[in-house]
Parts: structure tokens; C-alpha cells; sequence
């Protein structure tokens, strides 16, 4: 690993062997992007909710397995995976090589190539109670044709979601108070909290068949809050109650698909959607979101008109065929698991032992991790900040992404970050927390 | 080129020396899609509109230059370039060597790379008015920004579009009745006529204070009728209404986009829009699409919240800058319009010749080409399908797309097939026509 000359110098004397990168690289093009960008990086990359942003790296330059390499020569072990699409580790060699015999071909062409047809055979064989796939480019079009579709399928208009939950951009989701969103947007939008099959039973009673569908992730991810596993039987009251009023059970698997279960993360709580939404791990990188349902929506689903301009690319689709065989092969999800938990149960025991308190919520291969000490999230955000800025990429606002390329030299070494960090924040802070 | 050996028969003996395509592949694929694709092909590339979908291709199997090959082995000359993203040739040296270039370093990473500053850096540099740029995947992602831009900076609901127009396939877009859509969605729509500057003061003397934005394409190119562009002075005074009531003006160059002018379509006709999207022919088929803006609106486009999974990736937006750098070396749209004007000038000429009426509306870059004899459109269908199944690939419902990377090869070998079709109809019909 590369370390840069011109670190901070505050943790010298300490007995702190990392020192921390500095990023002039990132933050010049960051002042050159903001001229010609609405807020230089816009969107879930934004170093906006970074605390501090100038300890992040903000512009990468290219990516290797477990790790990336940003503008300023900086070596990092990837935690965010690219916010999600890295599964297999970047440029793998199997995806690459599906991805590159495609594209030999041809990529966007004049129609779709058998490898669509094989893509969604794989698919519904795949996950459980798939009946056909449709493909797209981002998980919020494939949510929106979820909603679309429930919409057309049961003739009625209300979209319940859970508070918290994130399923893209569209206005109906973002909700009213949000630049772009007006009244009509959310006017059909019922928000009820998480785990809470009472507020269900409520919006049903008050919205008597106009309940179209149902929306929300397999378990609670959201941000900024720890992550929460549905209470027994949750899934199966809501799946009930879904049945038995006609409502069309949507679960958006965008963020936790194929990191729990490669039948899809609702088969690994016991039950089965209506329709299901697929993004990020699919294709380890490449652009291509799914929407699979039950054969009961086949037709109306045939009905709703949606396209875009790439979404027959082939590349992608072989590429995701390439990463979901790999990743049945190698059993990903249990082996994320694996990994997740041996790192971060040895980050919590390393944490503790300087009276810090690692709270890890969420799947092991997706986990929502924070320094509980600290009500505020001050002594997280630095703790996050000062990992990130000596090679071990964490956010302090959202969930971590585990891939099955991590190993264990990187558990090592960001165990020994960790180590680090706590003994600085324990020096810098003493009993304060 | 390889013909097939068991072509329909019914030309045999009329001097016709082209023979016919057959799709036994495609049929059998398509069959096989039904099973796990709600109506086998959706979207765009759905042979619903084409008549007989017998005649045509369904699947692609290999692409380059102008040309592609579909499941069966037939050799087409592609005059819908994949639906317009096609625009320097399929497998472009120059874009695929930048593209393989940026992939070998990383492609979807933690993070946008330098080459996302380049290309927006670029875009501003040769798009008239254009102070910033963001990117997305798909057209319509661009176009629902724009309104969200449009509503954030104006605080008004109202957005005016032109009947016809095509901007996506969100809800507000596709208008009430079609399968998905409520009522909410198209609640804050106008619909107006394309060059009716007086519906325009009609609906904003409606809407006081009302309306955020006028979307439209540059000149009206909607499906299965012919192309209008704008009359005299309808960008002028559409430009200055817009200004004097503080509506953001909003132009969806998706289509149309770098096949008019490399400054943009609005400049093409004299004028600067306040929002442009592009998409299709901005990276000869790698999937990015651009919103493009000034700068009284960059502010407030930072607000707006607007992001998805695969946006900064970085090799399409490698493509991006090679498509955009050799479209402009080679004045990509003065050449796509001169070949254009050559071809049809040259069809239309051997059409007349069996006395059928060739029209061709719109840029010849993206003409919306139709034999007029017929008003019911049934003979021109048949032209269509009978040129489709010899080589040419035309469709009937829908403007055609040039490419740069169409030869005088191709368009000699497109006047042979137009001239034995017109034989083979003007036998089959007689003076019916």
C-alpha cells in the first residue's frame, strides 16, 4: 500500500502505525467539477453527508477485487462496493470474460440476443416464485414498473411503503417536501412504520380496495439508523393480508439481493412476493436492474408499455448471467455472510476493548454499523473518517456492502486500521465516551 | 451476403432478383422468451407494431458498422440503428479502444472519475447555452429530472407538452388510459398541438403563474405519422413566452440529438433552450444519458435529489467523449444528413418510377419515411416488411435513424432492394395504387 509523505501529523507519538492519506488530487477536481456540475458529484456520491468530506476520497481511478485506487494514488479496501454493485470483486475475471465475448458480438444492437431469453430462464429458475423477469437499467425503474403494474393489475391507486425505506428517486417515492415533488405525486402514498403489521391492518381498513400494492425492502436498510430484521411472522401476516385484500406484495430486493439468498432475500425470510425487484449484485457492476413476478402478473405486466434506449443491451445480461452462476458456484450470499461476521466480530471485540461500543445491525453481507457511544454520531463519523482515511473505506450514514472478494489479508489489515483508529479516538477523547 | 435458401416463393418468375428472408430462429426464440418474458420482446424492440411480424427479425445475434446479423444468419443494412443509439457504426474502432481503455482501469467504482469532469466539461464546450451537465442512464431519466428542475426553480406544477411527443415512459409522459397510469400522474399535464403557438398563450393565459415548463423535441417527430419541424418563427416566440412568464424551457433532444447539430438541435433552429436531454446518439451505444442546463438553474438542479446505481460509471462516459470527438472530426451531422439526403432523394426517385409516393419528413439523419399512396398505411407496410426481409432494415410506424457508418455500398444495395419491391408490389397491385 501506498502511503502518502504528507499526512496529518497529529497522530505522530501516539504509537499509531497508519498514517492518513491526503486527497489534493480529489479535492482540485472536486473545485474543477463543481464549474461545470450541479454540485460537482451529485447523487449518492456526493462527499456531502462525508463528515469531514476532506478525509474522503472523492474521485477514483480504478478498481481491483477487494479494492480501489483513487486520483490521488490512495490504495482502499472497498466497504461500499460501489454502493452495492461489486459482489464478486471488481474486473473479475469470469464476468469479464462472459462481458467480453458478448460485446465481441454485439452489445446494443437492433433487438434484443437469446442471451435476454437466457438471462430471465436463469432468473426464474433462480428465484423463488419467479415466473418471468423483465430487465432494465436502475432499480428505481424497475419499483416503478412494480407500482405500475399493481396499479393496472388491481385497478386502484394507493402504494403503501414504509417509512424510511428507499426504492430510487421518482417523485412518488422521494415524498412531498423534496425539490421536483409536488402534492400529486404522493398523493396515493401511504407510510406506515417497519415491523408493524397493526399500521397495515389500519391503512387496509381505511383505504378499503384501494390498496394496490405493498413496497418495502426484505429487511429494514435505511439510513442513518441501525438496520432491523423482521419480527417473527411479520412476513407471513403481511403476506396474508396482501392475499386476502388483493394487494400486490412488492419486495425491493435492489440493495439485498443475492448478499442473503440466490432464491432472493424473501425466500430467505420464508415467504414469497408477488413481484420482486432486482439491481446492484446482479451483474457486479455492469447496468442492468431485473423486475421478476408471479405468472398471475405475466399478462398485465405485458400490458404497461416501458423501455428504455439500453435496456436490450446484451453485455450486461451475459455479464449478469456470468456473475450469478459464479456466484451459485462459489455459494456467494453464505460466503459474504461468512466473511462479514468473522470481520466484524473481531472489529467489535477491538473496539470494545477501548471501551467503544460497535453496534452492527443488518445482514453480516450488508451490515448498518456504528459507534453507539456517541448519541450524536460525532465520535463515528471521525472513527468512519479515520478508518477511510488510512485504506478502510467506511461511511458513517449507511449500510457497508460486504463482496465475496474481500479476504482475509483485508480482515487483517483493517482490523489493524480499526486498532488504530480506537487507540487515537481513546487518546484523543480518554473516558469522554 | 447469405441468402436463404427457403425464401418465400411467390416472387419466383417476376424478374424480382433479391429473394427473402426466413426467421425460423427468431420464431422459435420468440416462443421460448414468451414462457419467461411477459410478451416475449417488450418495450421498443416488441414486434407488435411490426406487419407481419413474420417478416422481420427478432433477435440480434451479431453487429458491425452499419450493418447486423440476426439469429437465422440474415445481413441486414440497419436503418434504425438500434432505435438511434447507433451512430458511428456498431463496434467503432475509436469508441470501443476509449472504452476498453477506461474499462481496464475500472468501469462502475466507489466513486465518478476524472473522465465524468471531461465529458461534462466537454458537453458545455460544444452545446449551445449549456452551463453544466448531469448524467443518467436512459432518456426519459433526464427528461423527469428536467421537470423536477422545472417545478424546484419555479414553484409551479404545470408542465405543457405537445401532443404526439414522446419523452419516456414515466406516468405523466404515457397519459391517462394507457395501463399503470392514475389520474395524479396527469393531473399537472397541458397537452397542446405541435407549432400552435396560440394554445401555448391559450394554456398559459389558463394557468396563471401555473405552468413550470414547456417539454419539447426540437421538431415534432412522433410515431406513425409523418415529421413537422417548426414553422417560422414558432422557436422564437415560444422562447420569448417562456422567458416573459418565467416557464423553464425545456428541449428533449434525445432523439434528435448530435444527428442535427454537434451544438444541439435548438441551435439547429436558432434558439437556446433553458433544460436539453440527451441521450441515443451520445455514446454510439453505450448507456448514458445527459441533462444539460444554464446556469440560473444549476443551483437549483443541485437540490433536486437524483441519482441511481450504475450513473457514474465510467466507461460509457469514455464512449461518450470518443462518439462525441469523432462526431465532431468527421461534422458527424452534416455528414448523416448528406448521406441521408442521397438515399432517400434516390428511393424516393425509384419509388415515383412505379408510381408509388415516397415521403420523407424530418432531418434525413432521422426522416419518418412512408409511401403516401395508401392512406391506410397497409401498402406502405408491406414496402416496408418486403425490403425488411431483403436486406434493408426498415420499419413502418416509426422514423429511421442514419448512421455515419452507412456507405455508398449501403445505400446502392437499399436502392436495388427499394427497386424490387416496388417491381414485386406494382405486379402485385397494378394500378390499385
Amino acid at each position: 500500500m501506498k502511503l502518502e509523505a504528507k499526512g496529518r501529523t497529529y497522530n505522530a507519538g501516539q504509537g499509531i502505525k497508519t498514517k492518513t492519506y491526503t486527497y489534493k488530487n480529489s479535492q482540485k477536481l472536486f473545485q474543477r467539477a463543481l464549474k461545470v456540475i450541479p454540485c460537482g458529484i451529485p447523487g449518492h456520491f456526493s462527499p456531502a453527508p462525508l463528515v469531514p468530506p476532506t478525509m474522503y476520497p472523492f474521485y477514483a481511478d480504478r478498481a481491483k477485487g477487494s479494492r480501489f485506487w483513487d486520483v490521488d494514488g490512495n490504495e482502499f479496501i472497498d466497504y461500499m462496493c460501489a454502493y452495492g454493485p461489486m459482489v464478486l470483486g471488481y474486473n473479475h475475471p469470469k464476468v469479464e470474460l462472459a462481458a467480453e465475448a458478448q460485446r465481441k458480438k454485439g452489445d446494443c444492437m437492433m433487438g434484443p440476443s437469446i442471451v435476454m431469453i437466457e438471462l430471465a430462464e436463469y432468473l426464474t429458475g433462480c428465484i423463488q416464485g419467479a415466473d418471468w423477469a423483465f430487465f432494465a437499467k436502475n432499480g428505481g425503474d424497475v419499483t416503478n414498473l412494480a407500482v405500475m403494474i399493481a396499479r393496472a393489475a388491481t385497478g386502484r391507486k394507493k402504494i403503501v411503503m414504509v417509512k424510511g425505506g428507499y426504492h430510487g428517486v421518482a417523485p412518488w417515492m422521494q415524498g412531498y417536501g423534496h425539490y421536483g415533488v409536488i402534492e400529486e405525486d404522493i398523493a396515493n402514498i401511504v407510510a406506515i412504520e417497519w415491523n408493524n403489521v397493526k399500521q397495515f391492518e389500519d391503512a387496509i381498513a381505511a383505504n378499503p380496495d384501494a390498496i394496490a400494492g405493498f413496497i418495502a425492502t426484505p429487511y429494514h436498510h435505511p439510513n442513518f439508523v441501525d438496520s432491523e430484521f423482521p419480527a417473527p411472522d411479520y412476513w407471513k401476516r403481511i403476506r396474508e393480508l396482501c392475499t386476502k385484500h388483493g394487494i400486490v406484495l412488492i419486495i425491493d430486493d435492489v440493495r439485498c439481493g443475492f448478499r442473503l439468498d440466490m432464491k432472493g432475500s424473501a425466500a430467505y425470510f420464508g415467504f414469497t412476493p408477488d413481484l420482486a425487484c432486482y439491481c446492484k449484485a446482479i451483474a457486479n457492476g455492469y447496468p442492468i436492474s431485473a423486475l421478476v413476478g408471479i405468472e398471475a402478473l405475466k399478462t398485465v405486466a405485458a400490458k404497461v408499455f416501458y423501455t428504455g434506449s439500453y435496456w436490450y443491451q446484451s453485455v450486461p445480461m451475459a455479464a449478469a448471467l456470468a456473475t450469478l452462476k459464479e456466484l451459485k458456484r462459489i455459494n456467494g450470499p453464505a460466503l459474504m455472510n461468512k466473511i462479514g461476521k468473522k470481520l466484524f466480530d473481531g472489529m467489535v471485540k477491538i473496539c470494545a476493548s477501548y471501551g467503544f461500543d460497535l453496534k452492527v445491525t443488518g445482514a453480516y453481507s450488508m451490515p448498518y454499523v456504528r459507534i453507539a457511544n456517541d448519541p450524536s454520531n460525532m465520535l463515528h463519523q471521525e472513527w468512519c473518517a479515520e478508518c477511510t482515511a488510512r485504506g478502510a473505506y467506511f461511511t458513517s450514514h449507511h449500510n457497508w456492502f460486504v463482496s465475496a472478494a474481500h479476504t482475509e489479508k483485508d480482515i487483517q489489515k483493517t482490523w489493524n486500521i480499526v486498532d488504530d483508529v480506537c487507540k487515537l479516538l481513546k487518546k484523543k477523547y480518554g473516558d469522554k465516551y
